[in-house]
């Protein structure tokens, strides 16, 4: 198992955030402008705050692609923070001895107390035994997910090499649900993919849209359910064989790790629970073409924790955003009395950016399956055995 | 990561199914008494079908363990497969130069070529190159979940020595839903573990029987929902400084990976959906004794990827068994020919099992998160670092 | 990385040796019959013990094969320990709540509290605060190699498939060296194969049997070196790109590991030290049939820590059993006092077994490097590839 | 296992080298200036050529560290090539779609297809498909270890907060060996820490710096031995329990995953095959403080794979350097003729940079060890434990 190993760091407001990939194969073409417009498709949406004013994310390849080819070596992939000049004093990586009154100043209007409840702060305080919450919100913050974003964006450009693609989409805002589905993924994808919520029908968009506003006026913030999608998919990805290979298994593990989702769906989802056998299992049918198809897809692509074929769809769902203007009732660490949550600039609503995060998770997963499968070193050679 | 590794092993109708958990302490209590306690819990079970007759499981520990006691050795368990003696002809290890006619017919009665949809059979044949589906079928099978509970028993277990508990119980079968809950997690608990399938109240008890019957009578299958519930766990588990350590994650794999599952929700689950911030989020309040409460757990137990302090409850949704009497449309491997599905003796709802099943693999991520974070290799040692 | 896991469980004086390999591809070849020839090779050996003479070791495959091949499922492997009848109320996993007195004799007899310079006995007692040394010598004996000898079998029976061949011989025992090597691999290994010191030269042997005579009469043992040879390795297993990959590595760890293994080399080892880059380097020519070839392996068949297409050669050092009935100066660790160290049965040199045990575990590693690197699910694909 | 997990990326002359470590608790002091010191200390050498006069490699630490103390997140470090400013046409992370001719000419100048013996160039550029053999050299070279010795110092830093401290010094050069050792190793690693050569005795290095001026007149290498030496651990790190958690494996991986390392001993590693075990055994005693103690050390401080509270004593040796004036006959990938070796700048000896790799390495694999046996997610806590 795990051709593919990575590991990421890094701070919201920090110098940078990295990623060291392991695993790749030789000979893949990886692009860099490749990389920058999915980190560009994380920071889109509706409903967002000032902070993706600031940071328009771009990856700089630091190690293990040469002439735009991989060699085989680990891959380097660094986002810088912009916003880091502003916070040096703040997240200063040295000891200071001696600071001045103006960097204490600055780190203590930094610095904070009061557990904002749905956030990693209570229980991060404790773990590491933090005093300033700020040590738990600067890695516990979604802004890692960019980087996620940037590996998966390689991982996507792997998966591209065997014609498998696919996106993501906003089903689900608050209480407005997107009912109407364009009738093809094609359309589904382009549709989403020009719209600041995601969505892929315009007028479930608009309502969308509204319910945020109207979520901001009053302080509040909104969660939902987002789609993934992939197709072109070989059959056979993942195992039966022991519980630790099953594919779905580890696509819900990179889903619900996503900060603030709070549910993975496979197919059918939790609506499975409801279906008799008869109407769940996806029927097999021999077409003119000797091909063998199906009707339907509750499975959402896998049987048996292997990818059987059919279209790989997998929901998650978003909770709502825990920093919020509205002021929840909480505790302050310091002294253990009442008080009411620290508010850290935020967004209203981050299920769009939240799709494009799993897509890239789940864009992980599936070329580490892949790679597994194929074994390989170079891609002369992974392309023969495809084929 | 990972201080509890554990490989299984076996075939639904082969000799035995085994398990090696490496990474148990020394010291710690570990009865074979209670094992088979966790094992009969998983056979229970209303809608079962004649297997669950022939097999009383039962555990046999072959290391790793003294006198009662862990050795810090890896630990073997063993259940044997009683059904095997009809079956060793057909599931014979070793390669058969000149087989009888008696031998050639047995193996022929149980080899089959046509796809059961929902099952690995498609896939699996393709995966491993298989003529003979009865190969995908011996491990694919839900049977090596046996082994699983028993794993997990070993963990609850060692979970025990440090007063974390945990139960499971079912809220759904087929379209009957738990509506009234008991007020307490003790009563639920109670109350499940005597009902055969596993539900809380008995009057929903009773409709979820009659469901069972109505789709038994109409060769169909049923699904439904099950919840998982422990208590008492320290704040800390998990992390959110890495994507594969955050135990919302882990358990995600670990529950979504049991066959037939296809949805895992964390507290509010897919409900979080639409949700605002302000109904969210559980507040944090300082009681009179000085400890930190919450009114609600919306996160269930878990916030960053760690437990919070407040009771794990996490939600499963299993879909309808594939083996089903009821044939459906499918295709034969052999000839790639339309057929219908073939029939092996089955249940017609196993959510109890799979509530059992998910609780046992939840206790093992517990358990792992637990060690991992007292490190320690003494139950001594470990004891003195939990006080 | 790492496409083979296996775990191993078991007790000198258990039940069993048990292991489970998971990864395993479909359709490979598994014979029980090879497996017990080489659990026979690690007992042959002049100066065992009369353990030697109890145990016959004969190996059960317990799930993962069917009809003499792999399923892809995990292959579970069982060697019953035929002594364990002896000690069934010593060894009991069971607590006893009211032991006879006749039991608790029996287990007073085996329990002791003088450490054994050079075995695990003083770290091991402190590591899982354990009272009765019994607790460690149990899983730190050596006995625990027979079971990696048959999970090195079968992945010798998964190399063969491929035309990779290996074997191990003795090259010093005490201060007697092999000297004259033959000609050839071939005849190194039929010569050693032969011998009951694993020595590929008769005269040699013969100094290396007196020399084992003598330490035995003296109460006295001996350590030794022995060399491990695989041939027809493929060019590129293993890799430079990331410390962990490369496979001199990975062998080392794998050897060094083996109980009371001091030293591992690889081609020229420890007279490296001295030889000048340009004696050390294995010049590449271009032979007649247009293929490369060297005049020289001082590499050992690794550059770069891969397989470059030479003999894979690994040199073992194993240090003199440390049980032996020259009593060494000691503790007792229940009073902490001078004591003199324990005796249990054992043998007076065990470098022949050690070096069938260096070559299964060489195995393992080279089995998991091939099947990572070719990928693939079933035997049929794995072999298109390597064609 | 494997609390603290790494992975490095970076080339030869790229723009950087980078690391990301997982798993450091919070808590700890890192500092920038020890591990510049580090950084120095690999640097020195006698016989280093011209390259240790460009780079004067310094670390910066890009996250995981705040006000010089880890938070707990993934510490990343990056140490830059500065001698890439001249290599960026020819290590260009992009695709090049007209590269002017100057362009063209540099990349030219510094692709080279004659494989150097003794490299990974040959087995690099069949494994990768590679037709420039610049491709193979970027990243097999040592040049990496620059980064590994950055990560070990992060791990001395955890080791020093529990008072463990090591070092490493050179016991031979070509075939000057050192014969006197001073009386401690307090005494050794001042003297060694002093020496261009790592040799704590002077007499010895002036002997071993004319053998490196004799070998680099003559356009030849030299290769040697190094000792690396850690005392103060605790007892009981690593396990006999199964195979992957023995200590000695572990670090022998380490150090012969090194480039040019063909050997790893542990106390008197290959000494130990003539020793008799009346010889070879440490024998404990007990001193008038009642303190456990010792007059020997052949064990090298591991019994069992277990630290056994003695000094860990590990030798490795190395190759002369494989790239050297006088040119070796070898062939020539493009046209597959026989040819003379690719010559890229390079040092005549590098021992006493290897040594000080290996003591990072190691100190990774202890502080890892450790962390896995405290458990403990602060410093607070992880202290308390050890007291």
């Amino acid at each position: 198992m795990n051709r593919l190993r990575f590991l990421t760091s890094g701070e919201s407001h920090g110098k940078c955030l990295t990623a060291i990939i392991e695993g790749v194969p030789a000979g893949f073409r990886i692009k860099t402008s490749i990389i920058n417009e999915d980190l560009a498709r994380r920071q889109v949406g509706y409903g967002r705050g000032g902070r993706m004013k600031i940071e328009h994310d771009t990856v700089e390849i630091k190690s293990g692609v040469r002439f735009g080819k991989s060699t085989g070596a680990p891959i380097c992939l660094e986002v810088r923070n912009k916003d880091y000049e502003n916070w040096s004093d703040v997240m200063n990586v040295e000891h200071q001895e001696y600071p001045t009154q103006e960097v204490i100043k600055k780190i203590e209007e930094k610095s904070f107390t009061t557990v904002r409840p749905g956030h990693a702060d209570y229980a991060g305080a404790i773990k590491y035994n933090f005093s300033d919450l700020r040590d738990v919100l600067e890695r516990s913050s979604a802004r890692k997910t960019a980087i996620e974003v940037a590996v998966g964006s390689v991982a996507k450009q792997i998966l591209r090499e065997f014609g498998i693609m696919g996106f993501s989409h906003v089903v689900q805002i608050g209480n407005v649900k997107l009912d109407f589905y364009p009738k093809t993924y094609t359309l589904i994808k382009e549709k989403a993919e020009k719209s600041d919520v995601r969505c892929a029908d315009d007028l479930t968009a608009d309502r969308m849209r509204n319910a945020i506003d109207e979520a901001a006026l009053a302080g509040d913030t909104l969660g939902g359910k987002f789609e993934v999608i992939f197709g072109n998919l070989p059959i056979g990805l993942g195992s039966y064989v022991h519980w630790d290979e099953a594919l779905d298994g580890r696509i819900a593990q990179a889903v619900m790790s996503i900060p603030a989702v709070k549910a993975v769906e496979v197919g059918a989802g939790v609506d499975a629970a409801s279906l008799k056998g008869s109407q769940m299992h996806d029927e097999l049918f021999i077409g003119r073409d000797k091909k063998v198809f199906r009707n339907t897809n509750n499975a959402g692509g896998l049987e048996g924790g292997m990818t059987n074929g059919e279209t790989l769809v997998i929901k998650g769902t978003m909770k709502a955003i825990p920093t919020m203007k509205k002021a929840l009732a909480t505790i302050d660490i310091n002294d253990m009395k009442p008080a009411s949550a620290h508010f850290e600039r935020s967004d209203t609503c981050a299920v769009p950016a939240c799709a494009v995060v799993a897509e890239a998770r789940i864009a992980i997963i599936l070329a580490d399956a892949l790679l597994e499968k194929l074994g390989g070193d170079n891609l002369k050679e992974i392309k023969e055995r495809y084929a």
